[in-house]
């Protein structure tokens, strides 16, 4: 039976498994692997995954694409630890929300015969672990690939496959672009809602002002609960990026500033807030759509595809393994 | 029958109206009025008013109390306009959300044998207008008071117990306070939300970065959709504390960029977001809740007689049930 590996059960890697199972995949198995103490079997109870590896080298072991959806800090780590049991022609992929340097890692650090396509959900929550994850958390969210230069087609398909099979909408995607837009629709929101937040708490008159606060202050300092681990990463895996993106935002409040602290200019100020309340209208009622209708194919379709590509790939491990053998079977005979 | 105006019946007034008829106050009239053609007689089918006034002045006429919930750029021409009709110790509130200049409008139009109590519902939605009201738009929000120097206390009850009654806990506070407030919490998350909206879509790659924009994103802009006079009057209304906390927000963003510029400062980024993530959490699983006991126990014990000014026992009781249950429900959640 194929076999896919999840590495890192938190609410990535989890709602993955779920979402992997909800599709109704009978013929594949799905190993975990979480490096904290009772998660994976706790993964398994969920029915997230079924088969809990007690390392990382017997989860990789024979899979046909591994996934590591670990915090982007350990991504590295995890690279060089499977790299030895990484079978031939094995595809590799992640979900770190940053992938210039997860290329660069991947590249140094994993074998030859082995394909990584770089990969990034955008979707998440207020909260993070195992307990947050949900079959769902992918449905019609984009799901960005980064592959890397030497990424084989099938590689690239096999993990189209398996993000269609979890709803998410696959994109494919430079790894600077990618990193620099994520830093724009992501990264920087983080750092705002953080610190609106940390603005408001740092008032003498915090107390006064959370009585006083109402949904919008909520929704506006929603992302200054994501996990601080995460957030630190994140940051330091696309600092650069984060930098640029923050000045602006700097920038747009200071001539924002400038609008609102002139009176004469209130029909510029009021067209500023007509341009982008219709802008953000038309956003959130149609929202973008790249996948044109006919990559859009219905999710059975899809898992037979993504199960003969491994099925094709497992047989033709096996067929290169026998022929390994022969070899090495005609040398030692020679 | 005592008789309560609601001027404007938009969001708020429609809610307020909804949420009046949901405590099932039988002997109360409530009268309605629309500066747009066909609003109110739709409030009435909505049975969110008993009658629809064809004009202000009749709107107000013989009523207790008198509800000003149009745009804010609107209350001091509605004072204007109900000032001759206004009867000898009506009471007169309003639902902006700045407070000091409608307060000053107060004192300059409206006559002396009025008292006017500012009022301020913490409530929104992205939509506005009647189609969006709801009878529990104010459940558990906020609702401050400012009252004028010279409203006498049984016009402070009367606002306070139909802020009660929409299932809102009124919260007395300065004008100034307020405004300055609400400056921090409400309208700088508004230009925060825009600017960060207007940034994305200012951005050459706008197509590309809305196509990987997740739930963070769309979030953090909930408030960019805010109706575009809404977002200027309230500006308008409030610039000096706007301006004020929109510096200090930047402030906040330039000294967030100097941690994260400089890779040594990790531990201390760390410990922002650690801090803040712990401190929202908190803010969140436990909101903070106002009303002192001893002023609820004073309330029950003479607050009666008050009571009775607008409708009698029978409002008197509905708002001391609507406060049991908020306050055991406020009990609960501790």
């Amino acid at each position: 039976m194929p076999k896919l590996a999840i590495i890192g059960l938190g609410l990535i890697g989890g709602s993955l498994g779920l979402a992997l199972k909800r599709a109704g995949l009978k013929n594949l198995e799905i190993a975990g692997f979480d490096a904290e103490w009772g998660v994976a079997p706790r993964a398994k109870r969920m029915d997230a995954i079924d088969t809990d590896a007690r390392d990382l080298p017997s989860a990789v072991e024979g899979a046909a694409l591994v996934v590591i959806a670990t915090p982007i800090s350990r991504v590295a780590e995890v690279f060089e630890k499977i790299a030895p049991s990484l079978g031939e022609g094995a595809v590799v992929t992640d979900t770190a929300s940053a992938k210039r340097g997860v290329l660069r890692d991947a590249q140094r650090l994993l074998p030859e015969h082995v394909s990584f396509v770089g990969g990034h959900p955008v979707a998440g929550k207020e909260h993070s672990g195992l307990d947050a994850a949900e079959a769902g958390l992918f449905d019609g969210r984009a799901w960005a690939m980064t592959p890397s230069l030497d990424a084989t087609d099938k590689a690239i398909k096999a993990v189209e496959n398996m993000i269609l099979l979890t709803g998410a909408q696959p994109l494919v995607i430079d790894a600077d672009e990618h990193d620099s837009y994520m830093a724009a629709v992501s990264h920087l929101p983080l750092i705002v809602s953080t610190a609106l937040f940390s603005l408001a708490l740092g008032s003498n008159a915090w107390e006064d002002l959370a009585l006083l606060a109402g949904p919008g202050f909520r929704d506006l300092t929603r992302l200054a609960s994501t996990d601080p681990e995460l957030s630190r990463d994140i940051i330091a895996a696309n600092r650069d990026n984060v930098l640029h993106w923050l000045d602006r935002m700097i920038e747009e409040l200071s001539s924002a500033r400038r609008l609102i602290a002139d009176e004469e200019q209130g029909a510029a100020l009021a067209d500023l807030f007509s341009n982008i309340q219709a802008a953000r209208n038309k956003f959130i009622e149609s929202p973008p759509v790249r996948a044109p209708r006919e990559q859009q194919t219905d999710r059975t379709t899809t898992g037979e595809r993504m199960l003969s590509f491994m099925v094709g790939d497992f047989l033709a491990r096996k067929a290169k393994e026998i022929e390994r053998t022969t070899r090495e079977a005609e040398g030692r005979s020679r």
